[in-house]
């Protein structure tokens, strides 16, 4: 068989069932090798981009890897900004590039290209395979590798003279992956101390310790001490809502955020690192841990930081937690102007049970954030490395792992145009995702940033610079050209209707949704 | 002033003027900096692909850089693809890229990424500056090597801290820029000795020689040798149609490119390096010399490959060359079915004199290209990296250098849909461009392909893979969608209609061309 086939048959005997694909003449193998294997479906994506959110967003869901099928270094680069996501949100992925065959490298042909540099800064491991006899072990490697710990991007690069070599078909062993280290009980004991002797601790919690026992553990430390419990601002994944403990979101800017840590004495650190501003300002500090606190990490993302903190919990002796109840959040006059609060309230209201928000909506989703947070259970992905574009495709991912969820994807109107294509693959795999676009005409942050970093007071040039009204995008004209029904929604009643429409009809929808 | 402000005032008196943008947070300082200085126009781009490609496409008419301003490492992954391309046109790009105060790194926010070694892949230098009073002297260097030799993409890589420094402006030196090297007349007289005694020579050109100059001294000399002038596939700027001789293309299928060069017993060189076979496949040669032929290189894309063609021609005492000119293509059946060929025809009836084409349209632009031969005189810019999404981009960058011109592009569907956004650019700065997508609903060359590289037959997986028809694209909308106006035409006679509608009717257009 072709080597290409022994690659897929290795990868779906290791678990990998999905591959989000946009290949190339070099990649050709692979797509006749997708055709031959059971096991491994194909979904075809119009950009890299998509293809790799959507690999982001499936292993946020699933806790494992899918693959990306993608062309060379111009392919690696389109779907560099999502990998960055992903190392961000220490997903693992298995980013499989297609090369030239290697002989054909020394003539510098036009889509030569150096492709391992091109993975490096976004990988925790970049392995270019050898030949076809090496292919097999080295697809398990990297399987192995997206595990970590900590997880993250494995890109396993295959060139065209391996994929198409003849080879037998190896052997399959079962092979075990790593899983995240167990925290030492002396550290748990450590940390017990550390917090029963604070006056006035923090819990800061992140990464895999926003997951559903994770905040639950972390809840019940809380109430035990008394102390806050706060949230990076933006986890790869918090699991809320009704019947669920809230901790407080640290603010995504630095003056409110040294506020929601203001005299802390102890953080201590579950899952993450210390919180630091997103970016720096003149005479802001870039850590945002008070002054004089002292820090107790009790473990990162390599670490089992869900088992660690039940340790910690049962440690201290700490009861049940305080929960969130569902609330019905009152209707508003239909006819009042759309915010994305009175949006917040009508998710609130309908969102089903078990929902995915991939949450792409930097200024929006920052103020929805709260409103939702009475809804039914439901899980909510942030933007992890501050690379917007990720909402829609990170949907598709979403919903490949959750099949009978609904999917939310939450894009500013800006985000939301990075990566539009992504539509297509929605429309294409009729998945039940309802993509809201908040349609500002601006790049809204950038207005506040700009005043924030002290760069004087806009002229016209820096102000056409924010602005996205001339001309303005029309989002259901975009959204019906991939495919997916849309509709244009300006107040709380036409935004409720659109919702309510969507979440009876399946497959996927959008509401531009003027804010 | 702002240090920031300081590097555009120094930008403007190297000559840049045209800064395509997509700036984040820590770009802010430039963009204030762009409202503050007279001379250098910022054009906002929704995503960095359009503003590495229209960089890219500027560059080629004009023959200098224009400045991107991009976000961190994720912004320069978005602009990878074209930057790819603009590296393999030998295209002047001065790449500026914000990055995190550098006080700020070592924390480790969520967007701190390999800045340089996302850049490195596809630029001949890369920079960051270490202080503000370095700024000035390092963007008079990225320039410098913007220009080579051989020119290509230089990246500036500039912390915020340093932007919003407070400096004295500098003194702005005028500088002199490198420009490509002279060819040695003792070469160019070993090269006339070497053509005379060849029985059957092949003068190959390519990158600069393509130019008008070049192309009219490499018609010369093969007039007066009777031999054969082949030009590469893919060239970055074609001078050719009415008035200018026609070069044959090589062919861009192995098999056929070696019948171009069969029986070639001196291969001569001129702006470009011997051709190879754009991808390798199983038992087809990587090199397309024929075996046997000596290969004597004139010169690269480092050379005065124009000059030294012409001092060729005159040491071969070459007469005047064959030109083409200019013919009436007959109408066809309007109620025909479309296709490249009669898209061709309209194209060659209608383009204006001084017309430049963005061809980013792998297999409808091989089939059209013969077709617009006898065009007016126009220029032809082709896809030189073989990364898709180009077309729409780089008719930005053609537009700004050639603003009384009429700028084609010609964009297979799923290349188009690489870039779409280009589109909102183009309607926001009221060009003249007309794009033309030839929707076939297919990645159709890697049917091609498929078969080509011996994959086998392609079952329903791989099929559905290379199937853009499900769900179709809508190419009206998607247009619309973006603000500029579209229409459909599926006919010879509805595609006439179209384009002599849109020749007639300033601002962008498109045509959803039903091939």
């Amino acid at each position: 068989m072709f080597a290409a086939e022994s690659l897929v048959r290795t990868l779906v005997h290791q678990g990998v069932e999905l591959c989000f694909s946009n290949p190339g003449t070099s990649e050709m193998h692979m797509v006749a090798a997708l055709d031959r294997t059971e096991g491994m479906k194909s979904v075809l994506c119009l950009f890299e981009g998509v293809a790799t959110g959507a690999a982001d967003g499936y292993a946020r869901m699933s806790r494992k890897p899918a693959c990306t099928l993608l062309h060379l270094g111009p392919g690696v680069g389109n779907g560099l900004a999502n990998l960055h996501n992903a190392k961000r949100a220490f997903s693992p992925v298995l980013n499989i590039v297609g090369d030239h065959a290697g002989y054909h490298l020394p003539f510098d042909a036009p889509l030569t290209s150096d492709v391992e540099g091109t993975c490096a800064p976004v990988s925790r491991w970049v392995g270019t395979v050898p030949s076809a006899s090496e292919l097999s072990n080295m697809a398990v490697k990297a399987v192995q590798e997206s595990f970590g710990p900590a997880p993250g991007v494995a890109s396993l690069i295959l060139p065209a003279d391996c994929a198409w070599s003849d080879i037998e078909p190896d052997v399959l062993d079962t092979v075990e992956m790593p899983s995240l280290n167990a925290v030492a009980t002396k550290h748990i004991q450590k940390a017990a101390k550390a917090l029963k002797s604070a006056k006035n601790p923090v819990l800061y919690i992140g990464g895999t310790a926003c997951l559903e026992g994770g905040i639950h553990e972390a809840a019940r430390i809380g109430k035990h001490l008394d102390c806050r419990v706060v949230m990076e601002t933006f986890a790869p994944r918090i699991s809320r809502g009704a019947g669920r403990p809230a901790p407080t979101r640290l603010n995504y800017f630095g003056a409110q955020a040294l506020e929601d840590l203001k005299d802390c004495d102890l953080l201590l650190v579950a899952g993450s690192k210390p919180p630091v501003s997103f970016f720096a300002y003149p005479n802001s500090p870039s850590e945002l841990t008070p002054e004089g606190a002292a820090v107790f990490t009790l473990g990162g993302p390599s670490d089992d930081i869900e088992g660690a903190l039940l340790l910690l919990a049962n440690a201290l002796d700490a009861g049940t937690p305080d929960i969130v109840s569902q609330t019905s959040m009152p209707l508003t006059n239909p006819d009042e102007a759309l915010n994305p609060v009175s949006i917040g309230m009508s998710l609130c209201r309908h969102m089903p049970q078990n929902s995915v928000v991939c949450d792409d909506s930097t200024t929006a989703g920052l103020a929805l954030f709260p409103t939702t947070q009475t809804a039914a259970a439901h899980e909510w992905l942030c933007l992890t490395g501050g690379a917007i574009g990720i909402g829609m495709p990170m949907a598709i991912g979403a919903a490949f792992a959750a099949p009978s969820s609904t999917i939310f994807a939450l894009c500013g109107d800006g985000a939301a145009a990075y990566t539009l294509q992504a539509l297509w693959t929605q429309a294409r795999e009729k998945q039940n995702i309802i993509n809201i676009v908040f349609v500002n005409h601006s790049y809204r942050v950038l207005n506040i940033e700009l005043s924030r970093v002290g760069a004087g007071e806009p002229g016209p040039v820096a102000q056409a610079m924010l602005d996205l009204s001339n001309p303005k995008m029309d989002w259901v004209k975009l959204s019906e050209g991939f495919g997916v029904p849309a509709v244009h929604a300006n107040t709380t009643g036409a935004f409720e209707e659109a919702l309510l429409h969507a979440l009876a009809t399946p497959g996927p929808h959008l509401i531009a949704a003027e804010v």
